[in-house]
């Protein structure tokens, strides 16, 4: 056994423990009994306790130090770079600290919740101050000198800085604003209008689910409130959710969280269980689940197929043709919500949280002025005034439990979709004819093989340079929505 | 915080990540895709080498030289007795040897399987050998040069012996057969002819579990291939299974599942995620399935209730009354399997798997002629001979996967069942009034408050006779089955 091959086996039982612990929160969204919750928490910490033991574990230290990467070969090596990376993190943020933030931002996500159902941001600034600055104070932990934003970012979107993603979203943000504005005073497609059979919209979601390679022999597919995908390897399972007047949330919730999992599931089986046997980042993640429900998903061809389906399961729904169809799938709508947000708004939002958290790290703006700030960005980005907090400022529960860095990679990953559908287009010029046969398997097999298959063996730019042959660039994403948006509002 | 504070937390945390082991078992045997076995096989493994970790923990025995007993009260000093149990039989077996044991009966428990299959004992009969001198060699171990076989039984039942079992089975033997074989000369009542939808059997069986106290806000309902509970504390689960032709397959493992988990639901909050957190032993737990089962579930009060709610559900069924229903629901019938069979002969399968096992352990029978002990034996109990070694030797995993010393503990549940049960008519003289209106309520509080609720505070044996006011014996239960039997054969 080599320094090397001890860390693995040392690894290896850590990345199933961690498993186990996505296992627990897979439980508690969809089968726990709800008496159960506080009990839920004491074996969540248990769990919690011994990963971040075995995290600053003091052998991981000396195998690190004794093992020679230049002996390793490239999967050795990003392994090596994972491992790593964990241990500082771990072993910087002083443990006390540590403790203190989990603390704080527990109790600031039922202050938040509470704060949202009364649309009263003040009862939660206070809160938000303390997590911010304690989050602040890990950052600089982290950063070691080096900008403290960009420290938080790693976690989330590791290789990236604050200043690269400013680049691209400066670029996106005025042309996804011309575009908007043309679209809104176009004429708008027709909304369903029926209703939508429940059970037999979890029938036609798990017909999606394998049209777009999901396996279900290593996954499931259950309900839950906030639709999420858990797992990685032989076990990743993914949940959605039906609304009678709204079968399209519980369709592209499934072909969405199918992306993710798709992912997962997609990664060389010789990477199970091993630090780069995971999706590389929130925003390549992000780029798959985007791509499958959107530049797939949401396209004429695939639709026109979907089309079929629903009036197959559905009867006649009101929606005289799949033209039509692909229209009200695609319909621009106003409103103030980040998750209900069409495929061209939705950016606008993310780009927003960017800058201000941004501010916020930076102490460009104080919480105190936060609300405001929301306020006057939305009206100029969106036109329209945000009419309560629950609407604005509030409607997110990410800034509560202490979670800064992590809104851009949501862009990031729409962005990198944008960049692997032209590749993807490319490389299988007739593409939609076999969409248009409900037949996804050309472009997810182009996908797993250049994006999902590696894991976490490349960093994420490295993912998208190696699948696209181009660094990443927010132009292909804007040359995607400009032409599908003005084709289909005849701009 | 003092040593026994100490303790107590670490140990808190030792019982929520068992609690979060058996919730990934409960998982397996219900949600789980099929092919994630071989990842599910290394996040069991994880999980039960950190476990075993902390059970043979430097700090433990340290803080178990610390404490001093004297200064603790009840509830504290059972806690210790249970932690340093585990630790000294922890730390009595050596790693290799757990380790050994851990990889031969995991393997065992497949060529099992297959020579069950291909009712072929001989080739089982080799690896049975490895794991009985293997389980022996840690009974020795364990045994500090006591009795092996009584070193095995304190994992199931701390504090009995074979010796005494022996005495007690030995009483029981005759007056069993010899029921049984009047039994079987009287006529016998009718069988069930009808098929019976199965989500029909479902709701009903929900409808049974809440009958019986069964907490859904602390627990859940599914199926599985062989029903079984899971859990502790405030998340205790159970399955059950549905066969068209017998509805009493299902609604009985409901009952029986139930009283397992009534008493883990039933147990002092104040004992949550300590070592008292738990049901006490083996035999105390099937005391109290057996008790619902049987002494309740199968009560003639008890089975009118049931009856109206089965012509409820199921129309006419092709049985005229409840007095037919009773006698239809308690019919003894000839068989093999120990698991299938009724109350009546259910005894005589366990206390023949005890005198085999004690045998096979004291070297006084040799594996390869276990299988002609097992036909003779089940001959001469039972009146007829095994047809093949599937409905012998071969029907139960135990051996197998090493569980000697397990089997008794089966029929000291229903001894002990048998004393509560006379403990508990004396109490409540009208319980069948409630019974035969579907009112558990009486039966289930009174063992509730007397056996379920103290967890491990006291020793198996001390809990029935608080519970009774009397040492465990055999001749309640005997004296339950004579009479129950005899007026239903007209004896």
């Amino acid at each position: 056994m080599t320094p090397y091959d001890d860390l693995m086996a040392f690894q290896r039982e850590t990345e199933a423990l961690s498993q186990v612990a996505g296992r627990l929160g897979w439980d508690q969204e969809t089968m726990m009994p709800r008496g159960a919750a506080p009990q839920r928490a004491e074996e969540m910490a248990a769990m919690q306790s011994v990963l971040h033991a075995r995290r600053v574990a003091p052998q991981v230290a000396e195998w690190l130090e004794k093992i020679d990467a230049a002996t390793l070969d490239d999967v050795g090596r990003a392994n090596l770079r994972h491992i790593r990376r964990d241990y500082d993190r771990a072993s910087r943020v002083p443990a006390a600290l540590a403790a203190r933030i989990a603390r704080v931002t527990s109790e600031a996500q039922g202050i938040w919740a509470e704060a949202r159902a009364n649309d009263d941001f003040a009862s939660f600034a206070p809160t938000l101050t303390e997590v911010i600055a304690l989050k602040r104070e890990e950052g600089q932990a982290l950063a070691a000198g080096g900008d403290v934003y960009d420290a938080m970012l790693q976690d989330y979107e590791p290789g990236t800085t604050g200043a690269e993603i400013e680049a691209m979203f400066g670029a996106m943000r005025p042309v996804m604003s011309d575009l908007r504005a043309a679209v809104r005073e176009a004429e708008a497609p027709p909304r369903l209008t029926h209703s939508f059979d429940e059970p037999a919209q979890m029938k036609l979601t798990r017909q999606l689910a394998r049209a777009f390679g999901y396996d279900m022999s290593h996954g499931r597919v259950d309900k839950a409130v906030h639709p999420f995908s858990s797992g990685s390897g032989l076990d990743v399972r993914i949940t959605t959710r039906t609304n009678e007047t709204d079968p399209f949330n519980c369709f592209y919730s499934t072909i969405h969280e199918v992306g993710h999992a798709a992912y997962e599931q997609g990664i060389d089986r010789a990477h199970l269980l091993t630090p780069v046997g995971q999706g590389v980042s929130m925003g390549v993640h992000e780029s798959q689940s985007r791509i499958y429900e959107n530049q797939i998903g949401r396209s004429r061809a695939f639709t026109g197929w979907l089309y079929g389906q629903m009036r197959e399961a559905f009867g006649d729904f009101g929606v005289a043709d799949a033209e039509t169809f692909y229209r009200v799938v695609n319909r621009v709508h106003d409103g103030y919500i980040r998750t209900e947000a069409d495929e061209l708004q939705y950016n606008l939002h993310v780009l927003m949280r960017f800058d201000l958290e941004r501010a916020l790290v930076s102490h460009d703006l104080q919480v105190a002025d936060l609300e405001a700030a929301w306020n006057d960005r939305f009206e100029a980005d969106f036109g329209y005034r945000v009419d309560r907090a629950s609407n604005g400022v509030l409607q997110d529960v990410h800034w509560s439990v202490g979670l800064l860095g992590y809104f851009p990679t949501y862009s990031l990953g729409n962005l990198y979709a944008g960049c692997l559908h032209e590749a993807l287009r490319a490389a299988i010029p007739d593409l939609d004819v076999q969409l248009a046969q409900g037949d996804t398997s050309a472009a997810t097999g182009w996908l797993r093989e250049h994006v999902q298959s590696h894991g976490g063996v490349f960093e994420p730019r490295e993912v998208i340079e190696r699948a696209t042959g181009q660094a990443p660039s927010e132009e292909p994403l804007l040359r995607y929505l400009t032409a599908k948006f003005s084709e289909l509002y005849s701009l």
